[in-house]
């Protein structure tokens, strides 16, 4: 039966929710709610994987090192493997819907 | 930079438009826009790699050897490798904007 990913968003959010909605031979894919959630100060992800990432809904901000890259519904991008980055700023007034899709692991 | 899956949708389609977002180590992701299309009468895919698929916005409706499964914006599911399956029906009258991950190949 198909998940649909706009449905059961949380209503209370004190932190970032993550549903994994497939995980097999070569990856997993992921749904990550936030609701102005944004990376500690000075954490870094520093990932073994490719992240193929895509904002459903909402916007966010992610930083590299040195830059900022803006996201509203429908943007994507690929972050390659041990790329630093974090998340800078999520919509604060509705929730920010993530798809992300790890490779390799 | 990134891509926005719900611009550059094409204006005509006389053909279903793939359009890959990613490929690398572990996979590839695929944007697919459909405007009507179907599988032809007898063909089922028959693929080597788990597909997992999403409908960003528009409808579909896969067809299983024995089933049915009716896909709206936002509906997910798993097709694992050498799963028999074709599509069945999308709308006429608006773009079906399929997002496609194919994990191993």
């Amino acid at each position: 039966m198909p998940q649909n990913l706009f449905s059961d968003l949380p209503e209370s959010l004190p932190d970032e929710v993550t549903t994994v909605l497939h995980e097999g031979h070569g990856g997993r894919v992921e749904r990550i709610v936030s609701l102005g959630h944004r990376s500690p100060d000075g954490f870094w992800y520093d990932q073994p994987e490719d992240e193929w990432v895509m904002v459903l809904k909402g916007a966010a901000r992610l930083e590299f090192e040195g830059s900022f890259v803006e996201l509203r519904a429908g943007d994507s991008i690929t972050i390659p493997a041990h790329q630093k980055h974090r998340v800078a700023w999520t919509t604060p007034d509705e929730p920010t819907v993530w798809l992300a899709v790890f490779f390799g692991g």
